[in-house]
């Protein structure tokens, strides 16, 4: 692998990451107007134009669940498995420390919550309300977040491999913005029992960055390897054998 | 019709279920930030980038009102009819049955809300207020509802009929873009008196699991037959008349 | 002029009024799930995709003032300026006929409030607050309503032109998408004091149809025949001079 | 540099600017509808659009830290650089005009508040809160201003350059989509400490204007000068300069 090759992904995965999870911070630390000034909405807009930007600025590697399942389906060499992977958790984790820069008055003036990451503890936690808006009924369970990750990574798989297909080649000139919109509709869709990570290193890249931070309770328990990192593994490479055997192999 | 043809379609209205009910479950249950965290505008965002997700992934078949209307035009032969929309129906009940697993602790503990579909009892109701925020006046109709679901159906097939059409060959490359934008329309700018249904899958797919799965409610009265499934199948045949009638047979 | 060229300019100004009333009485009747469910984005953005939805469906003429303009630069042949502009206004009339039906039940339960037009006892209305968020500290004049219809018909043509301009031919498959963000952007950036109309047959089509229906004071003054009416007139051939000027003729 | 290369470069400043500071304006006017009618969705939108509408009408140069970096480069000459820059201020002050017109009633009965610039004393302020929405809980630092509109102005110098790169010839006409894309993926999440400056015309421009206006604490420190204007000088050709880095000169 050529170090320029190593660099994009280095950069493509800090783009993702300084804004991705600069969002989540500039949300949780919001409002600059009043208190219902972000929502939602801005976060996935956010994430989603955090994927078109890196993509058009370094190129698509910026995810190891997506890159383990190109490797296994054979348009990835194996050889670059590791290095690629290597390149997107280094991305990934001087992502959160540009975040950690553009944030720091307010980060600390919060004592450090975390922006780093998804699932419990996290900025969005992983609370669910009635529809009355009247509070906390309870919260998402591991398992739970474990299917909502396996589904969202599948379909960001089927997203990323529709977009290759030759069946679409009409719009392959669409690709950045049409892997955003699937990012956007995962985000809006099935981000609510686990915060969607559907890749690992955008997770546990800035979770360790997090640990130095200072932010507490960032691995409590098993979470931080389950929904966020291995489901992500597992679903990628399952997404795209589905996807062939729905579509035919091309 | 061949397998892969008839699981495209399955996946495609698998794809548009598990995304566009998940929207419903997503902001039903929540919020992740506050009460002010969701809106219609992430409602209408999730379904205008479910259809571009699912028509990218797996082609635009999901509509049995729209595939109604293309055999009458003669374009989808009239032996497949039948097959597609079977498809479509099996794809919309495992896209609920996906959404009850991605969202099953907050739906089981919230009473199993209706999530699934349109009209009187789901999340959205069918109430409306005056300007002044103060609360319901009162509810739309089940006439409304049905003038409301006709339109929205018409212009969905205006807006179809439009991308294939070659007086617009020059954005043809768009199409996924533009009916995931004219979805967003009808839902912002006429989805208000019955949800939106404009397909009868998406809407009496999800209600059959929902029974299954103990919401209640869900088949009181005529209500669901009427503005979600046949209002629906009459308006978009009558819909490609009017498109013909207008700008002329292609 | 052909009966159908008359049909498309119809039905094209129909699409735009019934999507764009529509977003107005939806959101001027809501809420569908709390006070905050909807707000001006959902408001921009349904004029935005109408006006896509509208050019997409069945071309672009829609505007009276647009219209004039381009008779005023030989782009339209004088003889159809009046059978176009008819055609506008009868299709602006039938798209709040539509709007009506598909929102009966709420308006007439909310004493038929102004969803037709812009200004003064318009939904909107045309008060501002301070930035505090503590209530109404006065209302914009008719001489501001004037200059911002102004402003915003002036780059409503620019953009409209631009997009038909051969110095931008390499993305002239993206016309839609362009003047719908420009009819957003003026929405978002300039319809504070005179929400918008930059439309003559958008602002008096509807309002005449109000009338009939009952909306009290929609002709009290002068407002209904400047800011929406006569300023978009003038201010569109104004726009066409000035892009001569600035950019040369093509 | 030809009389009409000046006026476009005007002309686009100017399009920037009476929307961008007129989004501002319209939400710190605000509200339409009611307290939570706009939010910070709103203003990216509105900035985001604001950079399309000036691009697809008078092409691409409203930002004097691009046009310098472009000079950096090579790829405009350095005789062009003061005039264009000239032109970049002279159109941001106009549009700083044009935008008090438009809002002048409701500007002069707020106090004539800083809709012009970005940082404290803005609109939007410089206070950053906690996640409970409970109240202020400080004010980001000129050192955290710095910071943001550094990295702020280096994503926007790759976007700017990546739109631009041979490797991206396919998406290229998507040019003013991608690049309006990455200012609106800047303000929603780099957005928080500084109000993303990134232009210096942008924010120096209307503060000039503002002074004449009346409105109060422009110029109070050295603020004004840091974040907003020297910061994006410096930033800019050090993007240019990572980007050969990390991707070769092309």
């Amino acid at each position: 692998m050529k170090p320029k090759e190593f660099i994009a992904v280095v950069v493509s995965t800090f783009v993702l990451i300084i804004l991705g999870d600069g969002v989540v911070a500039n949300v949780g630390l919001a409002p600059r107007l009043a208190g219902s000034a972000y929502n939602w909405n801005t976060i996935t807009l956010g994430w989603a134009f955090a994927v078109i930007a890196a993509g058009v600025i370094a190129g698509a590697d910026n995810n190891p669940a997506v890159t383990f399942a190109m490797a296994v389906r054979g348009q990835t060499p194996w050889s670059k498995l590791l290095p690629i992977i290597l390149a997107e958790f280094i991305g990934a984790f001087l992502g959160a420390v540009a975040v950690y820069l553009v944030y720091r008055d307010g980060l600390i003036a919060a004592g450090m919550p975390n922006v780093w990451s998804t699932g419990p503890g996290s900025v969005f936690g992983n609370t669910f309300w009635g529809g009355d808006s009247s509070g906390a009924l309870g919260s998402y369970s591991l398992l739970t977040a474990c299917v909502a990750e396996f589904f969202g990574t599948v379909i960001l798989m089927w997203g990323v491999l529709a977009v290759g297909d030759s069946r679409n080649a009409s719009i392959s000139n669409l690709g950045p913005f049409i892997v955003g919109g699937i990012v956007l509709v995962i985000g809006l869709c099935l981000g609510g029992p686990s915060g969607y990570s559907i890749n690992p290193a955008r997770d546990l890249g800035p979770r360790l960055f997090g640990l130095l931070a200072g932010t507490k309770g960032l691995f409590d328990g098993i979470y931080w390897l389950l929904p966020p990192v291995l489901i992500p593994m597992v679903a990628a490479p399952v997404g795209g054998y589905l996807y062939d055997l729905f579509f035919g192999k091309k």
